[in-house]
């Protein structure tokens, strides 16, 4: 594994901890009488990967201030999240209800998070300045600023300073149609931020959201859509993206593609058959993006970050619970299951 | 989806509700020291499924006088049945221990349930006349008259006045050989109640057993002895079958054909790779049918019962808690397993 | 037992239902990786006593759109409560964490409510006519006008209809502090509210919230406040007093006392040495009031309800899933804990 | 510990397998999604005490021929029962129901063994001249020809050649009212049984029951009842009475007492505050005695059958788990509870 | 099934009971708080698999003096091995943590066993001369002599004992690399053993680590390296061998083939799709070449074997917990999960 | 709360990290199929309690390196425990088999801990130097010294380089006589080690082992003894002892008391009704006391420590979850189980 000379200051991620509560054995909601529980949330899930990878990680958020917010927080730090700058204050954790689907049927997702301590997060929240003393990657995501007017400017000011700063800024900026409700367009939202980020961790569907463009899914098409953003946003130095094709809801296949500015690069596909855990796959995949930006080269990169993509759909939670090496291992083409003793 | 000009009134079903006990993780019931419990039988399930597609429907039986008996109208009441003409009496309700099967380990069933509370009806003990105030619909399966000779008695009553009331009446008249201990014939008897029927929901094991003939599976035999079927029983209108191919207990495929009594429909193949529960199914399709005769017209009926049956087998437990919109997605092909947010 | 000539319409009660999620094995929320679930809240758990009871109940409420709210109407329905009148809506159902505690460890609650489904209720979402059509009695507390102005709306629209019905109104004016974040002045909202109300469920602290009195916990205070509380608001026939002393969470003592309008009565004092559950204990002595008014003369009613009050601190969950054999059981002395086979 | 110079043969014991089902953490059936089990019954429990205590011990029985019975077979072996003797028969095993009280709340057990695989033994089943070899200790209950007329005629088949070959025999001669539905006065039975025994282990009740007689609960009413039972069936050489005072449900004190045929015994009272599992403690005490008759004298017997009465409370299941050193620990007195290491 | 004249004695198997501890629902160790257990080790395997046949199988092995340890005994008594021979000593039982993989996730295994009740075995603790009693096959792995000078030294003795007794030895002597750090030449130790024995459960792999070859893969290779370990180990009569494809950790092909001596035989590829548990598939093959042995033709033997490893990755737990009619039907092509009613 | 002038520097603990590994509800080993498992370790539990006082703490060990490190150190991550001087070896994990007690019935523990990672701890693994920077506490307990030559030596560097450094150095010298197996005597080591420590937690019979008297229970015998191992040790300061009274393993009764160096201090009893979590208490007081030396006089010290101690009992698992607020409540008088919410 050839290692790039390195970066090695902290990583640095923003957004909502929620509790994910979901059935277990395949049940539905009403056939339930107890609920498996994890701590995730797209940011913290990059977090959480990037501390399994040995990476040095704050997560910046606020909590709810009782047993509740307590417990996010001992998660957090179980993992090995620095929570030093994780805020407790008086409104409720966020919440989502997964069904967890098998087979055909779809995983279904309530969510509880409009209301919750970190759509109430204000700038006054956030000492960026030491959050960011000797931090020299910070990520966000779409989500955060779909949430509220203030963690939309929490970000916002966050991003600017990480500018500043020099600080490599990574943007996955899905637009989730059914959240943006305070009142923001969410396009131009994304847009804006996007014009404060350096790697780009999306496809054609994000660029399209974002350029009001129609780029189709083939492969000049996406090179073409890349360009388009970089002419647009010239920060940006890099795009991944990560292509899914659903079998089922238990058997799933990916791969990975970028635009590195100079070349295109794609991986082989992977194919998981038994699918335990379907959320955070993406997340895995931006964590693989961080790592690999930090220690590979880019095609070992994209390569690694679809491994723990597809790695991560057998791990149960969130957060892709894996080391570097579980992930190189699939690199290397260890999928056969043997044993280790 | 289309609609069609719809009956308004209840649906009644009538049989054995069965408490099932299964050891969960794939446990061998030895190898376990705790039983996961649901409530079905094969009317019951089909009730279930009905009231979850929002119908009004009724299940009539008896259930024991104990808390294993509030157990099971409570979870009646869970899923939305109407348990008015449920009776308890000072008899045990039946039981079903399943040891589910896995890959090429089948499931074993083993029973208890020839002395149990329904095995002791009597006609006495419902007041059909009561029941099928405001029903338009009236469903059973070959199962009810096999326990007991009182069961046959009250189905048959049931029957009779059904047909007096112009109810349809749909029949799943399955002959399940080992059971039928009371000294009747059972072909005899699935016979004589399938005269009393509308719609046949079976193919040509089942009508072979009921006939004494010995139709082959193809497709014009299939449509020579649904013929055969209506002219011997004049009073049935409809064949709808389900064919299966079991690749393993945890792989399975189904397709569903029927003799409309003017046309063979025919439906495509669903698979499903990694089942959560194989019980019911059958119960499923019945449920789909009968939806469908209320709701669409024959092919879409047929459609959307395969793929309720389908859908079933991504359930635990004995009935298929899902709604009608669950089940038009997969007609409609979203069998990839998208998120829902 | 002796009989009352009985109501025989319905019971409606009106409040917000709430996932209650709660550790098992005593564990705090941080130790903890699973959470066992019940639908409560305390309107919802006089429903479901009563329904346990065998009594016809009807809840008010709005509940979400999503799969919990499927659940918490699944639950409802479970128990034998009337549900024709929930109405789902956007927004997520309430819920509260409750960390139970042992022995001088007190229980925590965190709740998550206050932007909630029920939080959003408007009277526009009741028709209050049609919900007292054949009902006898209504019950509230002091809960539900704490939540939002919609719901203090929703609920005074709905006693002024059951005045002029001739309705009997029970309440249960309890003023919780913490609540009440939404501008109104929380005591003169229960007195406006205590002056439609015919059964008063509550003690000296009650009152004196509601009259801004300073009466003692005696005897002689509790009645010349029962009688100070009549003078004022002339619709109160009763005054129905619980008096709980905690030698730990584990170990409670109680009993019952109350102001007929002529006589003070009181019962003997019920001891639990193993508390089970102490949620909703409050809830089973209201239902057992609400029962017992219905049936019994008020001694008797007032012994009913507190041998409901400490059954329900044996049983897990919020409402007091016992019949009213169990609880007469306890009344007449058998708490030795023979099986019963 | 002294040792009288003991019997090395081994016990046999004749009864039905029952498998428990019960609810976890003090839920409702209706509250519960899954069932604990275990294998026990009266007799088995003796058994299974008995072959804790290190002896050799053979259960005879019929189970059901399928894998409950397969897993009851598998229980026994378990806990180091011989079951050479135990035959498969196409019946379902029985099954008991428990609803585990809690404080005032009596635990609720509901039955479902009247066409069990033991209700259908008869003495064809049982080869007890192969059975009694090496044998030198029998054990019977009145459960067991209560159940039908084939288990009273194979157990007196058996009682008769025990007899013959000299083996001691004890009874437990319990006379429960709600079973004996097959026909034959239940009290006329026991009381012939009873002529086979060498052993009683019942108190005034049970021999009020049996003779007809109205002894009371004093000291020496039950001596008198016991010189009367000795009187009438001259081959009882001893009784052993436990005495039972129910605070609770979850509070239970016991102490034993015996006629010796020549003096009065009686034990201190153990009380258990935290009560784990009630079934059972009846079975502990008997299996007490029988260890106690072969390896100490009256008074050591009398002693270690109630600690091991009291030590049963503790343990989860049917029967006494514990080693004779455990029990030995409580007769001397170690019942601080502290941590062995 | 076509039956042998058989042999009728004991099969004796020898080895380390370890109790292995796994998280449930495909967690990590780290985010699990509770392990399932089960105990196991390959011979103990073979002799639970053997025991489910209704073989008479002996296990000798020390365990350790505490409750883990009578857990042990308990467990095998449970699947009736025989345990008389089982010695308890002041060392702690060995154990394993498995974190069971899936799809391309591996399975992970942590030991915890070199100090151990069985790591100290020696010579004096096993009177082979009594365990050989009425046995006419004993079965060893290549695990036991790697752990201690100890268990080698007493496998060494019965070994001998063995060949003496003209009791048919089996063995599994695979060369494990990471275990043998107590000083002996593993491949040496092993060569020495084979040399004692009859059966050769093993392939190529094993004959290269013993003989010091490099034959290939290829049918060739494999009759070629099987005459070469007969040459060398004349007691040799016959190799069977087991190969295995792992498209994944839950998606496995297997087959066997064999060198009768005289011919190569093979079977038919089986695959499985749904992996429940990987465990002990090899010891399942080893138990269905024993029982086909004694009852079968060489080809039945190796079919019977096949199917018993495919079998016995449907079921949880280290032994193949199934009977010889349940491995015959896979033989016959029942593998289409039917469900057995 | 009277503060202290307070240090701030972080608290050093050392010792073994134990997995503990108990079945639930009460079962027994052989009874179970699955194991909770918590982390402790006596030393582990006081830095647990500490961190969760909200302090700095580091604890000092020797972790497998494996999946049960990882897990072992995520939990000392998650309660707040630094792990930046915790080695991974190869060496397994020590592991305690708690089988917990009820009522009369005693937990028993059996260990596997003697060849672990920290067994095999040696001074080259621990940087003594490193780990005292910015510390001013160090707290060590009698069961690390027993456990083997390294683990001892490992703890003498540590406490010499302490006492040079000025750190204030706490000891729990118990003598645990079933360890100390490798050869020195154990009292003799402990006495060396209090003669490098400043507080002794601690009562008479723990300074009776040291010093080899006999002082009785009684309170000026405590005296006494507490002035005599000033005298033997004058670094020591203040002694604080723990007294129990086990009225079963539910029910506990604890107090402390303490002796200055000036004065005698004593606190009220605390009696515990329901025992949760036996386990750990101790540890649980020694934490309090450690708190209380840097926040409280020492009345203070002495009453928060046995209500943390008293408070211990109602959590589950090995270390006091707590926060200071909740252990001041119980020393405040609320122990009445009154709910927060």
């Amino acid at each position: 594994m050839q290692k790039k000379s390195g970066n090695t200051g902290k990583v640095v991620t923003f957004g909502e901890v929620l509790m994910r509560l979901s059935p277990s054995e395949n049940r539905k909601m009403r056939q339930s009488n107890s609920l498996n529980f994890f701590f995730g949330g797209t940011e913290m899930n990059v977090a959480a990967s990037l501390a399994s990878f040995g990476l040095n990680v704050q997560h910046v958020t606020n909590v709810s201030n009782d047993h509740v917010g307590d417990a996010a927080i001992s998660s957090m730090r179980q993992v090995g999240i620095d929570v030093s700058a994780v805020k407790k204050v008086d409104h409720p954790l966020g919440i989502y209800f997964l069904e967890p689907g098998s087979g055909m049927r779809a995983s279904v997702i309530a969510y509880n998070r409009l209301h919750g301590s970190f759509a109430n997060i204000t700038p006054e929240d956030v000492n960026w300045d030491e959050v960011f003393h000797e931090c020299d990657y910070f990520h966000w995501t779409g989500i955060s600023p779909a949430i509220s007017e203030g963690a939309y400017q929490t970000l916002r000011e966050g991003l600017k300073l990480a500018r500043e700063k020099g600080i490599t800024v990574s943007a996955d900026p899905a637009y989730r149609s059914n959240l943006w409700k305070y009142g923001k367009n969410g396009k131009e939202v994304l847009a804006e931020l996007t014009g404060l980020s350096n790697i780009f961790i999306g496809g054609v569907n994000e660029i399209n959201e974002i350029l009001g463009t129609d780029f189709g899914f083939e492969e000049k098409e996406f090179i073409a859509a890349s360009k388009k953003l970089q002419q647009e946003f010239p920060t940006i130095e890099k795009v991944f993206d990560k292509v899914r094709t659903g079998v089922s809801a238990s058997w799933q296949k990916v791969y990975g593609r970028a635009w590195t500015g100079e070349r295109y690069l794609t991986t082989a596909e992977l194919e998981i058959t038994d699918v335990v855990d379907r959320i955070g796959t993406g997340d895995a995949y931006a964590a693989g993006i961080l790592y690999g930006l930090r220690h590979f080269e880019d095609q070992h990169t994209l390569d690694f970050a679809n491994a723990a993509c597809a790695l991560k759909h057998t791990i149960l939670g969130d957060a892709n619970l894996v080391s570097v090496e579980e992930v190189q291992e699939i690199v290397d083409g260890s999928t056969g299951g043997r044993i280790k003793r």
